[in-house]
């Protein structure tokens, strides 16, 4: 139950992230709705491939693609009032970054998955949809580039996973990860707080 | 019987129309083959990844192979003699689109998907070899871009699912719904018909 | 044991590959991890999906992790002693083709593949880490431009399918095979030895 709403929001936030991407690339309303579903849906779809679910929990359940493409549609018709809208961006990737690590990390270890392979699960979940954006829009991937990404998804998927060890409540443990995502993400992006780069080379 | 047909008639149109795009990018003839590969079996195999058919059926039947290999190779000797490769390439990718999408969602309900499901594995069958295509070539795949594509894709799914719920034979809706979807891609081409833009962005 | 051992030797040389492209493209130090990660077990992360492996070997074993990411570290911290990072990568590239298409190979027959299958799911196991690298830094994958690169990978694997189809020993068949591919492709490369390319096109 807590587990659903959360995906939803994390649905929400990630085809936002989506949509915003699309329409600052002068894609039309249809490439924009479908960008906001790829992005939404495209984590949790490598996850249940992953995990063997077939077919994936975003292709059976209607209320997924609703909340997916309705959010598309809405920033289609209602960005002009969104002001700063690269920040924006940055912000709901962050937001569905951290719904979808630990929504990820939880669904495997469900399934029964070892820890170890929850917290890979987890961070692909969260991390896929975001890298098929930039992928399709030509851009190299938020998680490549210089800002904390990868950590991040990390500390909120051993988060969960410790968590399920010691066998504390899931409706604890998850919004503590993910609010430990949202907020390494915020911090590393408000405070140009970035993971270091290997030193010049010769070209 | 009549599916197996036109998924092979589907699969030289797509394997031509990613041929002709390799050319068209300047590499070399296995390049090209491996694009005509790409483009023709990456829908179906995508399909059959979400259905868990294990091994997608394009790499136990060798005959998709040798049509896509084969057009492939035939493209890349016979091209100078097309004239208009632009216009080439979306003309066969639209039928491509036509014959995956149908083809795509009438193997989803005959592996049980529910209609919903089998609209979007039909429409991930259609688009998919395309978009791995124009990734691939390192462009904005076309179904973002500006012309009527994932609607037309919708469509054809929806008249094939529908037909399906109605009882209605499989040999008659499924070339309905294929001329439907390159029936509307031709004049969204010709008429250049296209989606409703988002207005203008500051930057 | 020998696959196994084959298989950890292959994964280090993808991901120096991924990592030291992700140098060149000036990541940080996530991001060339996540890159080592990503063209280290991105292959055979495909060939499990493909043959219905739940979940993939690279997310159950932790070795296989350890290797890709403490290379991608290692290559972080040390590559300014690397002289020729362009040649490098060619190099290592060619090593991990080599060995993860004749592991490929060898994998999908032991897991009941068809010949037929096993060839395409090796070359897929070979070439798909390459290509993933490629995607994620916005290049034409290398297995579409220029070079002798599918035909390689072929070979290989339709020395292994022989092989294993005259009962010859895999300690003795995979090696020579992967021997051909590396040879094949540093005789490509040194060579300038490229397959030919399509007559110059109109526009």
């Amino acid at each position: 139950m807590l587990l659903a709403a959360l995906e939803l929001v994390g649905i929400a936030a990630f085809a936002a992230s989506g949509a915003v991407a699309a329409v600052r690339a002068r894609l039309d309303v249809f490439g924009v709705v479908v960008l906001a579903l790829t992005t939404a849906l495209g984590g949790g779809t490598i996850r249940d491939v992953l995990l063997g679910v077939h077919p994936p929990a975003a292709l059976v359940n209607w209320p997924y693609l609703a909340v997916a493409g309705g959010t598309g549609l809405v920033v289609s018709w209602a960005h002009p009032t969104v002001a700063r809208l690269r920040r924006a961006v940055l912000l709901l990737d962050a937001v569905g970054l951290g719904l979808f690590v630990t929504g990820g990390t939880a669904t495997a270890l469900a399934l029964g998955a070892p820890p170890y392979a929850a917290c890979l699960v987890g961070m692909t979940t969260g991390i896929g949809g975001g890298a098929l954006r930039d992928l399709l829009l030509r851009e190299i991937p938020l998680v490549l580039r210089r800002e904390i990404y990868a950590v991040a998804a990390l500390v909120g998927a051993v988060v969960v996973v410790v968590g399920h060890q010691l066998g504390l409540p899931a409706a604890l443990v998850s919004p503590v990860g993910s609010a430990l995502i949202v907020g390494l993400r915020l911090l590393a992006l408000w405070r140009d707080w970035n993971a270091p780069v290997p030193g010049k080379l010769d070209g």
